[in-house]
């Protein structure tokens, strides 16, 4: 059995660089926490590199761990590596999945314009594997979707929904090409989100918590849609939109 | 100019313990912070008390504060009242709205049993404001409207839309006595939501984020629906379920 008792240890180290986005970008791989995460990431197969536990944690019989490195650590070494003020004692280091836009076979997709908060990002991801899309795909300015707290939003979506980052101007222009429809969110030059016709490939570009989708992506769409306020508030938060409309443009 | 440079005044005292529910239920009132909350207040007219400001924060000449009484205080007091971390510098103290569900004169409602999340509920305020709902009912269990977190979360709907609490049996059945239909969401015993028709009045029951709508209310409605997953996730945020059907089901 490995045991890891100093949060000095050079791996320790490491776990711990994963909570800055530099360092996951560097080694393709995030770190999870907690039970219902790790299970779901076990599920998937490929994507576990090694599964962290605390001393005094137990492995419920059903996680899926045949051949799966385990390291048993110190309440201290969690405390460490852990985003969350409380640990749950399970951690897990995941490999990034790595895939091109070109190579989505189907065209279903949520385009994201500079969405900020983590929460939003995760809840996107979750809802658009819910929607059945096909990829998430980031542009700039986004949260990244290896975040710990875009992972804890996504309930475990992260590990089957293609989620990548792209140049948005060049995938709006690439799906065009493909005749597929690609509806922005606007309030101005725009119709309602009711009076566009359902279809089986679509891309939907949703963008900024204020500031909206940027105005040159805008310019790029086929067309561009808004839901109706009936009421006083000023506008919806942004992933209440994407799920509205992602429901709703799907045949 | 009213001032107040210490954290031990008495008024300041009473602004801190608006913090808990329990004082916000005695006095009716409660605590709102920041620039864009405050401004969106004070156009409402006769819910503000008085307003509170930073010595060193500056307010705007858009702000509608003819009548308002306004308190300078020290950061060191504005840091004290806060559930911020860096404080915008203004707050204020407003009043509650008293509705009762009798008095309400339209029938399109949001009822929510035992939703804890703060952000979870002050969206669905903000998303039924804007998909013109006539009220939200929180059920047992919920997290109080009048909680930091929900108010932020609301984006200034709490000041405009009728937020209750109510016995939830006892509010279903009397929508029924109306003959409003009550749909609640479930995962057994019910149909896809895009089986049901639109209507005028309508009442949406959603849920406990682990749990769902407790089994005794949901054999207390009309009709339950769910929302058809299409992906791999589980479920989705109670939040979108909640916007994708208040946006569905309104005619």
């Amino acid at each position: 059995m490995k045991y890891i008792e100093s949060v000095k240890n050079q791996k320790v180290k490491q776990w711990k660089k994963l909570l800055t986005k530099k360092e996951r970008e560097l080694t393709g791989t995030y770190l999870i926490e907690g039970f219902h995460l790790v299970e779901e990431a076990l599920k998937e197969g490929d994507i576990v590199r090694e599964v962290i536990v605390s001393i005094e944690a137990v492995i419920p019989a059903k996680f899926k761990l045949e051949g799966t490195e385990v390291t048993y650590v110190t309440n201290e070494v969690m405390n460490a590596i852990s985003d969350t003020e409380t640990p749950q004692g399970i951690a897990a280091i995941c490999d990034q999945k790595k895939i091109r836009f070109e190579d989505l076979s189907s065209k279903k997709v949520l385009l994201i314009d500079a969405v900020q908060d983590p929460g939003n990002i995760g809840t996107m991801i979750r809802t658009a594997d819910a929607a059945g899309m096909d990829a998430v795909i980031l542009g700039e300015g986004c949260a990244d979707a290896y975040n710990p707290k875009v992972i804890r939003s996504t309930q475990g979506s992260i590990f089957h929904m293609p989620v990548l980052k792209g140049n948005l101007t060049e995938i709006i222009g690439a799906l065009k090409v493909q005749n597929i429809p690609v509806y922005g969110t606007a309030l101005e030059k725009a119709v309602s989100y009711d009076q566009v016709e359902k279809s089986e490939t679509f891309a939907l570009l949703v963008g900024n918590e204020g500031q909206g989708v940027d105005k040159k992506l805008l310019a790029q769409t086929t067309q561009n849609l808004y839901i109706p306020i009936f009421g006083k508030s000023e506008s919806l938060n942004v992933g209440i939109a994407a799920g509205i409309l992602m429901y709703h443009l799907r045949k």
